[in-house]
């Protein structure tokens, strides 16, 4: 099996945009359903079968803390071999990284909150301790032969601090590079951005870290402004964009707001754009329409109900 | 009260974009709920209170085939006569130009289907007799002093034809251009656009037309890639923009499908972006929340939940 820092996925390693979906950890993991681990390696199937080549199978973090991963060896172990295909397992200490290089993953995700009190709330540490848990992380990971990135939380705004200054975000992800990331991800994490402050931020970060450095870009539709900001963080040579089937993820105290732009509305923008994904469409969307029964409630992605273009219609559309 | 011709509105006329509201039209047309003539006034006065400047406030075509709008002349008398306030009617032929001058509208739009099939299932024409309609109609409100702008439908794709090539949408645009419209917006009526194609389109229906016209864009949200047009459209030197508050609107017969981009969405990605439009997000907003409980359902618009940024969350997101 290839990983994060092979060629797995239809990119990088070729023109075109790989997408991560990670509907079946950061998606699943606030949402008001709970889907039995058979359930969640069917849904893992089908985005396989879908295409789809790099995915958050899991996270390995305190099962009393976030139920809803508790049985990620389990789902590790049901899960498929295939060749080219890459799991990512979200990491936050020592002890989850043990735990996801045990249960097999290719890959392990670690994340860093751009802002204090936030880190504080979602990790129990500053930024700059979280800064020193993914370098150790980081080095155990190699040790291990295993990739390792890491999500620079908070990005582009904070839902405690407010504005996150671009300098902020360009030293966390400097002192982040020191570790020898696969990959940085710049996550929007309550879905605040704009296409401004993509190009920006890609920027910024692009000069603190060089080059050899694979961004990865991680957008909420919240304000409906997360497709928008995909294809900014595209213009500014972002090639792996993390979306979730459906549409699933986002704030679980809010169900109202979406969170995670959805994957198969990713694909029909990219599709259109001539952009190469290697996903199917019409799969993905069977897989969206799955998911709704599966969880059974709507999901807020829209290429599963639209359906893709060009098609014909069986309805006269408004003006 | 100035027109569209002139400065009404917070653009053009100065930097920054203008948003035309077309909830009260477009919206209600296809809406499931039907508003009374009241509620529709209250409706448009809060737009304004709002900071909207033009809005498409009626349809004067039969009443038989559209019910919803039967009452175009009792809510334009209802309507407040504030200064700078452009209320647009929309007309179809010569009987709805007299009905919508008569009731004292500011300005007038009539509609082309840059496609044949979907021009005779809208209006009961050809692209090319609609294109001789509109240049009717044009005369008449010129002799009337009314200002009067004209929508190509189905400019970025058509639901029978499929693919709509960009020289028939360049050719209809110059053909149009040629009965001195105010103003000519470029429809993507079904939501099937992506960012590129509005850089192309804008770009070539601007060299058909040359620079004296002005363009609007009227985008659907409809496969999630609306907002994303918006800032390509604007990129491309559009500077008038049509959305709906709330995201009502769309296709009637796929409730499930989203029509309309959302005004508040709109203002709230124009604001982020540093782009005036005169518009205040927060009264918006309220009245999107209005709106849903006069309609008796959910609307598409996210900011209404999801609230502006910065704001200081009242609960933990997600990573």
């Amino acid at each position: 099996m290839e990983t994060a820092a092979g060629p797995a996925g239809a990119a990088p390693g070729g023109a075109g945009v790989q997408i991560v979906d990670v509907a079946a950890r950061d998606g699943l993991q606030s949402d008001p359903a709970t889907l039995s681990t058979g359930a969640k390696a069917e849904l893992i199937k089908r985005l396989i079968g879908a295409g789809v080549r790099r995915l958050e199978a899991a996270s390995f973090v305190n099962p009393k803390r976030v139920p809803q991963m508790a049985d990620a060896e389990e789902l590790m172990a049901a899960l498929p071999r295939t060749g080219g295909v890459s799991y990512i397992g979200l990491v936050m200490n020592r002890r989850g990284l043990d735990r996801a290089l045990a249960a097999g993953v290719d890959e392990v995700n670690a994340v860093v909150v751009c802002t204090d009190t936030f880190c504080e709330r979602n990790q129990g540490t500053t930024t700059a301790e979280a800064l020193e848990v993914w370098s150790e992380l980081a080095a155990e990971a190699r040790t291990a032969g295993t990739a390792a990135g890491v999500t620079l939380a908070a990005a582009f705004g904070c839902p405690y601090e407010g504005e996150v200054p671009v300098e902020r975000v360009a030293e966390t992800a400097a002192e982040a590079a020191l570790s020898g990331p696969a990959e940085i991800a710049l996550a929007d994490s309550i879905g605040a951005a704009v296409p401004p402050d993509v190009t920006e931020r890609v920027g910024a970060v692009r000069e603190a870290v060089g080059d050899g450095v694979r961004l990865r870009a991680h957008f909420h539709n919240t304000r409906n402004t997360g497709f928008a900001n995909v294809v900014a963080a595209i213009d500014a040579g972002v090639t792996v964009i993390d979306a979730s089937l459906g549409g699933i993820g986002g704030c679980p105290f809010a169900p109202a707001a979406t969170g995670n732009i959805a994957s198969e509305d990713l694909v029909y923008l990219l599709d259109r754009m001539g952009i190469e994904t290697g996903v199917s469409l019409e799969a993905m969307c069977e897989a969206a329409r799955w998911l709704e029964e599966a969880l059974d409630h709507p999901v807020p992605g829209l290429l599963s109900k639209a359906g893709g273009f060009p098609q014909m219609a069986r309805s006269r559309p408004s003006q």
